[in-house]
Formats: structure tokens, sequence, C-alpha cells
């Protein structure tokens, strides 16, 4: 592939070596990123094997190094510690992943081709990040469905990168919404899809991008619509769709008063307002019965029943919400018609 | 501004409404990330501020919607509470953090005109998140160094915006990296200046992009090789790098022993691995000194001398640093060469 200059003659742009189209205005714009934000920045075994996978002839499918950078920073920033990765090909991604994490971070790496990623594995190890690691063989689909049976791995991923077959998005979205936690990141991969996505019906398109085209168009829906995340699709790389999970449907509020009730700060609170301290005043708990306490006091009397399931409670004007399964108490916003389900 | 459509003819394009050109390879691709992820999930606000800027006569300064919903969602991540707006104009991105921050979240927002802040204000109150916002009027750099005066100030922002003059963005950076707390963050807008940081000598720019464009270039090579901060240049709006702060250069460690043993870990130990609670063991403490205790071990009866400046200390081989300063406790990478001055 080659880029146009000025002068009208044909010169190769260096970020595609490793296949990758820039989705922005120039190459040359996306290839000063490169050179002054990126490259400079990046550790010495992340460039080994960005080098070695540029010499592979599937190298259309790994993470571009400013993506690369941007996950690096992303995980630090959420401290991310237990996280998953679908699609490894020979591992860029998965090695600015493990680099991210502390000493005891764990991924979950799933990819059918174990090949590819052996390709990428010498430098993991030399770059004493692989014990990190859990890489598994084979199609991901069957495997997310058995942790879905089991209880221990709802909301227990703080981080999970999607960058697989595209016609399975949706498919592995309907999992991992589960699977993270609350207030975790999901990140899927290739939602700009070289910018394809705008193309006119009859504009000339590679035939795997013309066939998957649709589908990411379709998950890309999907996710502005799907009420359990906040989104933000970043065109990075090929475009990465960030999607945080929200408390939003996990249990049942069946009270018209607590909607009310909850409508009136939620106006004036936003999602996550930070703050991990557990209550001092436990106020109300539910469990599909009306709270017997007065919904303006605040005193520690207050109806305590069920409270493994889920306790809300009311603190300088703040809603918190206490599960038994989730380990930390956080604030959040409630809409009107929101559903809660323990 | 028109853009021009495959027919030829000319049409205007929507997001420049607000004075936007866009990054992307196409304004109908920065249109469908609008249209697709942005709009339908933008607060009645927003949308109501957002149009109220497109009328006014200076809305090539606003802050764009895709660069508005990811701050939103930046600050989710990072619990962000207490915050720094440099540059305020009406307040798009000030009232997107301000619906991110919790209740009791605090914005100290600067500008040098109150006016076009109040065409804001009414909105902003009515989202109910104006208690969280204290403006002033006037030039920054007075009140930042103030600000550096006071000790108080030091290390206490999780996060700082700056969207100003872009001549003096360096000179705003060396205050702030004072002022922005250890694993916070500093965002710098406009950095990629509308794409002109790569347009050859002779292309024609408006003056006011001419002028700029070289603090812009000047700023990104400083960033980039600035080694107090970790950074991440995004194509989102007009181009935002991200900034998190690193631990380098607060304390001065002497010892050559100390250097040559961290360099061990460091090796395999990502930069603020995450995790926050307080060591269990308290092995070394530094200050200017050499400790007295054995590098190789790991008991509670270590060097306790000078604690209350710095304590490094081992636990399941992560190096840890507990400073008076600094309220949580985090992993971090030390480097040949780090220089650690109380």
């Amino acid at each position: 592939m080659a880029a146009v200059n000025g002068s009208g003659e044909s010169q190769p742009a260096k970020h595609q070596e490793v296949g990758h189209k820039s989705l922005l205005q120039s190459d040359a714009l996306y290839q000063y990123i490169l050179e002054t934000s990126v490259y400079p920045r990046e550790p010495e075994s992340m460039k080994e094997l960005r080098e070695v996978t540029a010499k592979h002839p599937w190298n259309l499918m790994t993470t571009s190094a400013d993506e690369g950078q941007f996950l690096n920073l992303l995980l630090k920033l959420i401290n991310a510690k237990n996280t998953m990765e679908i699609g490894v090909y020979t591992g860029y991604s998965l090695l600015s992943t493990a680099l991210a994490l502390p000493e005891d971070g764990k991924i979950l790496a799933l990819d059918i081709n174990r090949e590819n990623y052996e390709i990428g594995l010498p430098i993991i190890q030399k770059a004493g990040v692989a014990h990190k690691i859990d890489f598994r063989e084979g199609p991901a689909l069957p495997l997310l469905d058995q942790m879905i049976e089991d209880e221990k791995f709802h909301g227990s991923f703080d981080f999970i990168f999607v960058d697989a077959d595209k016609d399975n998005y949706i498919n592995y979205h309907k999992r991992l919404i589960d699977l993270v936690k609350i207030g975790g990141v999901i990140g899927y991969d290739n939602t700009l899809w070289n910018g394809s996505l705008v193309a006119p019906p009859d504009a000339p398109l590679r035939k795997y991008v013309r066939y998957y085209r649709d589908f990411v168009l379709e998950l890309n829906k999907a996710l502005a619509a799907d009420e359990r995340v906040e989104i933000c699709q970043l065109p990075v790389g090929d475009g990465i769709t960030i999607c945080r999970r929200l408390l939003r449907n996990l249990l049942k509020v069946v009270e018209y008063f607590t909607l009310d009730f909850n409508m009136a700060v939620a106006n004036q609170y936003g999602v996550y307002g930070g703050g991990a301290k557990p209550p001092s005043k436990v106020n109300y708990s539910y469990q599909n019965q009306k709270p017997t306490a007065n919904p303006s006091s605040s005193s520690d009397a207050a109806n305590k029943a069920n409270s493994s399931k889920a306790l809300v409670t009311l603190e300088n004007g703040k809603i918190q919400l206490v599960f038994s399964r989730i380990e930390s108490v956080q604030p959040i916003q409630l809409c009107a018609g929101d559903e809660f389900s323990s």
C-alpha cells in the first residue's frame, strides 16, 4: 500500500509497515503522532515485538503502536489487575497490557491460534511478564459460556479487550457484560473499520472489509443503545470503543416512591461519583419489598432486613448501594425506569 | 467553512456548526462517530450548551462533543474529585467535567473572560452542578504561581484540563506538574492543531493557526521528552494529550546499591502497578543516607528512621514508596538514574 504525497509521487507510509491504514486526515499526521509521542516512549520489548510482527504475513491483524500506548495508559489509570483479551495474534496488545499490570496481575488470553502467540512469547518472556498471562487456545465463546455458568466469574474482570472475529463481537458482548465488573471497562477494537463504515455502496473495498463492515455497523449501533454501559469511540488505531459498565439493571427497585426519590438525587449526581468509603449510615434495604423506614430520615435503626442482597444508603445527599457480590461501595446514578434485580 | 462531497458540490459539514475541523480522514467519518456514539448519549444540558455556543462568534474555541464525552468518561474512570480547568469559554468541557464529578467534587475554573462563562452558566445551574465550580476571572499564570508558593496545593489535583492560550502551555505545564497529584492526569487540548503540524511550509494557513503552530509543535516535543509524565496523544476533537504524572524525581536515592536493586525489579514491574493498600512490611527508609537493613531481608525491624520523609518498602517483590505528603501508597517503577529528593 502506498500514500501519495503533495508532488503526486507515490511513497510508502512507514506506519503501513504493520498494515495499518490511518483513520486520520493524512498519513503524515498519523506518522507525526507515532514519531513524536509513541515511538520514543515505546518500551524496547514492544518495539521488538512490533518489528517481528511486521514481517509476518498477517501483520494487518496487529494492534498499532498508538493503540498499544493508549491501552497501557488506560490500564494504569483504572488500576486494572484482572483482565481478559480475546484475540491475541502475536501479542502486541497483550504485552502492552502485561507491562501495565501489577506483578500479581492476570490476563486470560484467548486465541484460536497458538502458533502466532508463540512468535511473540519469547519477547514477552524476556520482558519478564509472561507469568501474568494464562493463554488458552480455542474459540472464545464456549469458554465464556462456561464462565457465565460459574457465579465467581461474574463481575470479576477490571478490563477486557476484544480484537477478534468482528462477526462475533455482539455475541462476545452479551457474555462480557456480565463478566466485567461494575465500573470496569470493555474495549472493542476496529470499530471504525478503516473508515469503511461511511464508504458509499459502490466504493471499492477489500472483500474482508466489505464482509465484516455490516457487523461493525451493527455493533456500533448496539453499543450506542446499550444502557448497561457508557461508551466512548476513539479514532485510535483502527478505532476503539471503550465501554464502562454501569450498575443499571442489577437490582430491581419495586417502590415507585424509591424511584421518585432517586430521580431527585440523580439530577444533581453523576454516575459513580467516586469515593469508595463504606457508608457510615445504612438507611434502607430492599428485596422486592417496601422499606419500613421513613425515606427522609437517616437513622441507623432503618430497615436492615435482607441486607445481604442490597443496601440502599443515603449519606450527605448521596445514594449508595452495597451488594454482597460487589466488594467496594460506589455511589451510582439512578434513572426513571431503572430496574434492579438481585 | 464547507466540505466537498463526492460529486464535487460544496455542502456544510454538520459538526462544523461549532467550528471544528475534523482530524479524521473524512468529515463523514467524524459525523458518523458524532451521530452514532456521541449525540444520542449527550446529556440534555450539554446539548443545550453546545447549541447556544454554536451561535456565538467565537464558537471555534469550544470543546467538541466527542471530546466532551471522552473527558466525562475519563474523569469517571480515574474517580476524579478535585480538578482544575484553564480556559473555560462558555463552559462545555466544564459542564462535562461537573457532570462527571461526585456531589462534593470541585473544579477550579480559570478564564480571562467571565462574559463567555456567563453564557453557559444558566445551563450549568439548571443542570444542578454549578456548586462544584469555583470560577475565577483573570490570567492563570499569576494564580498558579500563588498556588505553587503554598505547599498545600502541591499534588492536590486529580485532573487538570488546559484549553487556553497555546503560547503559554509550556508555562502552564511547568507549574501544573507540581499541582497535579502523582498518578493524576493533565489533559492538553488542541495538540494536533487542525492537522496543521504536518502542513508544508507554503501551505495556506489561517493567521492564528500559523502563529500558534510552532508553540504546539514545541509543546508536543517537550511533553514527549518529559520523564515526569507518561503520555498519550489522542486524535479526539482537535487532539488531546493525556499526561499521567509519575513519581520520578520526587525523592533522591543516593545509594548505588539501591538503584541496582530497583533496576532488577523495575524490569519486571510496571509503573504504578495498581493496588492502594498500605504495605504490611516496611523495610527501608531513606533520607540521603545508606539504609542499615539488609536489602534482601524483609523484616518489620528494618530501619525506620526519617520515615516521615520516605519509606521504601518491599512486599511480594514489589517496591512501594510512602511519602508523608502522599495519601495513598502506590507501587512505582524505578529506573537507573532516577533521582529522588524530598
